[in-house]
């Protein structure tokens, strides 16, 4: 191994030395006229082909028909059995505990959300629309898009620092003391991005959470269950029937979807809480939906089968996913694990990287990447109102290139790294 | 032709006769123990099967791309440009004015209230749940999934008399002085149920409405633009330029699905208005939606190609209709028409046939049906609140059943008819 003095152990000249070399780096890189792209989790080429059998999964009059229910027609609002069952298999839930959607489990969350503004849920004293105040926690880093629902509809974001067992719950704990703590967004495994699996401890506390609100949701969006790509199948505890033991069946609204199982842009979601959120819901979504797409939920049906075969499904996956996060992990180990300015989980599953690079350089890392043409997501996206205080978090989303263009990006964003803790140490 | 004398000219004795012979006819279909359903407007399983080509319209890797965009991934919120041209060429407006939804027009006509009432339109002074009062306008009879969306926010609802060139618009013309009224529900072509066409000079006056609220909108539900059953496409005209015309662009969105020329349970659906309103919309839908189903849209661009292509389709769906219709005209010509208490329109579109039985019997006639097995729309729910104040107004849906059942079901309706007639007539 080669001998690395970290930039806080240079001296002035020395620091000029090193700043000058990685500039020049730098500017080869930005000579190379990059366009490349680590902003989305989405799901590339390979893993899409490898799913064209859902494609065909559907075909005749015959295959339409589930049991005795015609799918191309209306009804069977809260999804069809058979989908229902299965969702309920990836969920470890009961069929009765699933309302089967469209193409996002997003529009479901922010339908929820949106109800219990105009419409209020089954415990809420009065619509959140006419309380004074409603605070979201937002454990952070988090999912820009959780966040933006709740900055939409005019919620205060409260952020909720995140550990490597979860939220921490001795915040979380000590915040649903306050009546206006209405909801907490969660990604319980592989989270967004940090992807770290939350402990049994902390899905215990959770679902023995004693809120002051009586309607406070815990929105437990379970987008990456089965999206391991490194190891086995990690089971996970089923918050709907521990929170049910713990007294509060209705605390929890479950969330998943097939967008990076089957298609992003034609897939199935799903959501599940007590019979009762359920049914209330179900009566709700009624005025709105008449059914979501039968069709397409039969198609995944027979096509993903049931969790075995989709844990198979995911194996394919995996192998397309695992090379990419090695590429991830095999830059940051080599060129910036020595230099111990930036630290971040290498994840079995899930979508991102959660990369802290030296704080107070995170928006010029992403500026400088920006400008040699790789785009990472948005710098503060991983925080309430994009505000990361620390300036030091990036989201790194490997899934959508190739692996030699990811290798080049990754350059690019060491680079990018370096240059800017260079800039700031020499500052300073 | 048989003479027939109207109850109101019969006298006591000649009723009671009458009577009893009907009241011998009705038990008679009753002990037939029949299960008949005419309630919702569902397409049969003949229209469904004759669309059976959409299920293998894509069914590879390449048939997925749309032009440089791949429908499987995210992206393209508004929909894919292919299918966004497509509704174009449909409602003879232009693709930017399109958002293609998912399987429902519905949801997105909830999704416009809803965002009115938390996020205002473009042209609101403040979001509607900031409004002291909001009212619907509600031409009726109309259509109870319309009301029900209204009821649901809390908007009153303002009942508006329909007339056989559509909505009275000396009552609209007045009714949007009201700074309070906000909206109008509007099924323009082939209504649900009175299946009228509105006449050039009311689309005219829709288009110079002057209202006083600044966001008032025309919620114009173009539900069966293409569904004529007898003669040829009825041409319409397009009242998002009319409204451009008369300088307020804004001042409509339109609706319209395929699920009564694809799968009522596996369509697609648009939203077309004004580009500043689509782009409103597009924007706050982006809080909640990542993308509509792109690879069902495909499907439906490819299956249905154009506007020619799909009015042939309609050719078929019409073959289907027709006959329905038929009987339902037959019954009422035969058996109610010479006792001239009731009235009704044979429409040329659309799926229903809105009767006006003798005022006060409306009730009775849904009761006496429902006894001898045939179920139709609640009586009652073409008007705001369920409350048809003649009582007299009933929808029948005979689009679902096969002609040999609704032969039973118009005879059990035609006798429920008469015997409610009868019991009225010697009641008074």
């Amino acid at each position: 191994m080669i001998f690395v003095t970290p930039y806080s152990c240079m001296s002035a000249p020395e620091l000029a030395r090193e700043y000058a070399l990685v500039l020049d780096e730098y500017d080869q890189l930005k000579a190379q006229g990059l366009k490349l792209n680590m902003a989305r989790g989405k799901p590339s080429k390979q893993q899409l082909d490898l799913v064209s059998g859902i494609l065909t999964a559907v075909q005749t009059i015959d295959d339409c028909m589930d049991g005795g229910i015609d799918a191309r027609n209306y009804g069977e609002l809260a999804g069809l059995p058979s989908a229902r069952a299965y969702w309920a298999d990836i969920l470890d839930c009961k069929p009765e505990q699933v309302f089967v959607g469209g193409v996002a489990s997003l529009n479901l969350m922010y339908d929820v959300v949106a109800r219990a503004y105009t419409h209020g849920l089954p415990h809420s004293p009065r619509p959140w629309c006419r309380e004074e105040k409603v605070k979201f926690l937002c454990p952070c880093p988090g999912y820009d898009r959780h966040f933006a629902i709740g900055e939409s509809v005019g919620a205060e974001l409260i952020p909720v620092p995140m550990t490597p067992t979860g939220p921490d719950m001795d915040v979380v704990e000590e915040l649903v003391k306050d009546p206006q703590g209405k909801l907490i967004w969660t990604v319980p495994k592989y989270s967004n991005p940090d992807g770290v699996i939350y402990s049994d401890e902390t899905v215990r506390r959770f679902a023995n959470l004693k809120p002051a609100a009586p309607d406070f949701t815990i929105m437990w969006d379970n987008a990456y269950g089965v999206h391991q790509f490194r190891g086995d199948f990690v089971p996970f505890p089923d918050l709907i029937s521990l929170c049910a033991e713990a007294g509060r069946p209705d605390m929890v609204i479950e969330f998943a979807s097939t967008s990076k199982i089957t298609f992003a842009g034609g897939g199935i979601s799903c959501m599940a809480s007590s019979e009762d959120n359920i049914q209330y819901f179900t009566k709700l979504f009624g005025i709105q939906m008449i059914s979501q797409d039968k069709v397409n939920q039969l198609r995944h049906v027979r096509f993903l089968k049931d969790k075995a075969h989709t844990l198979e499904i995911m194996k394919l996956h995996a192998e397309v996913m695992r090379p990419k996060f090695d590429v991830v992990s095999k830059w940051l180990n080599r060129e910036i694990k020595p230099l111990g300015f930036a630290h971040w989980v290498d994840p079995d599953g899930g979508y991102f990287v959660s990369l802290f690079t030296m704080p107070g350089t995170a928006k010029r890392v992403w500026q400088l990447c920006k400008e040699a043409g790789v785009v990472l997501t948005n710098v503060g996206a991983t925080y309430p109102y994009g505000n990361d205080p620390a300036d030091s978090n990036l989201r790194i989303a490997p899934s959508l290139p190739p692996v030699e263009e990811l290798e080049k990006a990754m350059e690019v964003l060491t680079t990018s790294m370096k240059l800017a803790a260079l800039e700031q140490t020499m500052n300073h």
